[in-house]
């Protein structure tokens, strides 16, 4: 089951710097091993911008949230996200 | 050259719904050449709604507006545009 | 698994008022059979509002675009819709 | 008397963790001992989110600001409130 | 118990005048009714807009209810609701 | 002359609470002593927020900017200013 | 007493022509008048816009509304009401 | 002068087509023609929306109202001006 | 040329309130100074809130900015720059 | 390929002034080199805000993505991107 979830990183003046460096590393070592897992499906960058749009491939709605707030940046973001389902249209068979 | 684009069709009350399916029909096929073209590469629908979450992969900026005006719902279409890119933390190697 | 959907109806003035008397009494016999077999959990309705807060027990996020974009006022429906979740200070042992 | 609530909490980077962490055990035993009560409903986490929708179940709205006051983690709480009554659709002989 | 209820009054320009004006005029019976009734507790109009803040004194959220939808201009208006308690620094005994 | 004003008291986490403290108390007092002046002439708490809506009472703009600003906990307010009138549905003879 | 008045005239494309020309030629007398009465202090237009930024000078809250519901354009507007009064670095003794 | 002008054009399903087609014409032969006298500058369109983001070069806020005013397409177009200057860390002596 | 300018005055909690009274100090006299000029028009407070609205009679956007920017409490200050022309109905013969 | 793009930045009254007077140098050189390059087109400064618009000349998204978080004063600033194509009522030949 796939949901599209917008992640924007809201970083405060105040954060330390080195603290932050190393929630980045432990940030990217996750989401590697999700991508790597089948989890998360797709990771683009919003171009300009601190922030992306990922695709997660989930069996239920708690999965998804043990998954997002379990990644490092959790407590630094903004997060939409959007429930999706094949389309009428799409060309494949299934929501993928 | 990925971007993500998010279509909400509005369907006025004073439409003629004959109109309308003609136009539905039309955009089914259009929507499903160009995925077979590999320029519309995905294709989602937002659950509950009549919306859908797209990536396109196109040239440039100019091809990807040809492609969205296009499109014989568009005059109904409220759409978002966001560029994007790869991700550094990605686990491909370029941005599809 | 659970979501949270809220349904603002929007009644434009040009709709004819006896067309639209059926579509409601379409709507309550739908409303009521998907509340009968459990897949509609809850409707509350806002008070003041021609809106209610439901909440949709699905399979999927599959079934439950199907089951509201065959809701006979779907057209004139603005819709949100929040996946959920088990909170972990719950007393209850699943999402429900 | 029903009252859809939506808690968001926002947690400032300056907050110091060990106090948070002592309120956040707080919340979830006055979460736990209001559900048992009957007052607090119903409590869903929104998935991806630190926020839930919760349905009270009160005498007035005075005793809903009571209960909300007095949560713990009120303070660090975007609160949207939401007075429910009986759908007219719904099987359910009165509004819970 | 009160409720604070925010109405903005929207007349599209295919309403028929003189159906408006029948509504009107039954607007303002019925909400000179329900002031005396003691239900419709305040009513004062924004200065310079098609718009008022009311305090209503009703039962339950479903009384609210049954006496906004039943106002002859409901589906003109865009309505807002606050429900109120009394005040810690309110120098009068409840929270009339 | 009645204005509504809505006041949204946000407390920053930076704050000291003592400081705080002494702030509520000088708010309360004031807020009594203008009530009893007839200024301010309705005061409702909103249930579940740290809000209010207030009914102002006075000679002019410039009064009522000096009630507001005077306000021990006015810089952590969000206010919004509602100038009022009678309504022609009203069954009292002034705005009152 | 002065009040800082936006008007935003929105023009369905429904309407007839030639009745909100006549609509025009009676807005533009009517602003002639209450300018020279003084009531109307300042009209200025909003570069690229079909809205202005006009000051009020009235005597209170209810006869701005007099002013601003007689408007033949009204019905189109929308208006935001802003109250002034003196402020401490104006040069000027009064709020005008 | 410079000035940034985004257009968006809403064309309401109730336009006639045959009348929009000529306004289409009109307001290209209106766009090249001030292209051509210098003061519309630069004309970008939006890439997948009917907007465009333009610049242009005039003596006052009075002439540029004079020329948006004068498109035959701005009864449907929303507007969005924002006065330019020359910045500070522009390589350009002024602000064109 | 006229410029409407509304400012809002935002004080984090954190700065220090010697420093700010003189900044305030600092603006009063740079307002008095500009109105005495001609270059700052108008100058009125909302009432009930730390904001205003000016005009501005400036040569040109450059000018404006650099009035803006030199403001004391700028750093502090949300603003809305909108630019005025001469009103069709004004019975004034130029934009002042 | 062109992209507008609109710089608001937000400077925390945290901050350290020394620090961040040498980003803005930083950034100063930044952009001037990038205008030299050809990559950055035009560059305005809003009126009255510290914010500007820019129209950027890249091969791709990535490319724009780099010289975006590249800036200095990038964590401080809030961005907005539109991505630019010929317009069909430009008299130029390309997107330029």
């Amino acid at each position: 089951m796939l949901f599209q979830v917008e992640m924007h990183v809201r970083v405060p003046d105040t954060v330390d710097p080195a603290r932050f460096d190393v929630l980045k590393v432990e940030e990217k070592a996750r989401a590697e091993a999700l991508q790597k897992s089948g989890k998360w499906r797709h990771l683009w960058r919003h171009a300009g911008q601190y922030a992306n749009t990922s695709i997660f491939d989930v069996e239920s709605n708690a999965e998804l949230h043990e998954l997002l707030v379990g990644l490092p940046l959790f407590p630094f973001m903004e997060i939409r996200v959007t429930p999706l389902c094949r389309h009428p249209s799409s060309i494949h068979a299934d929501d993928r």
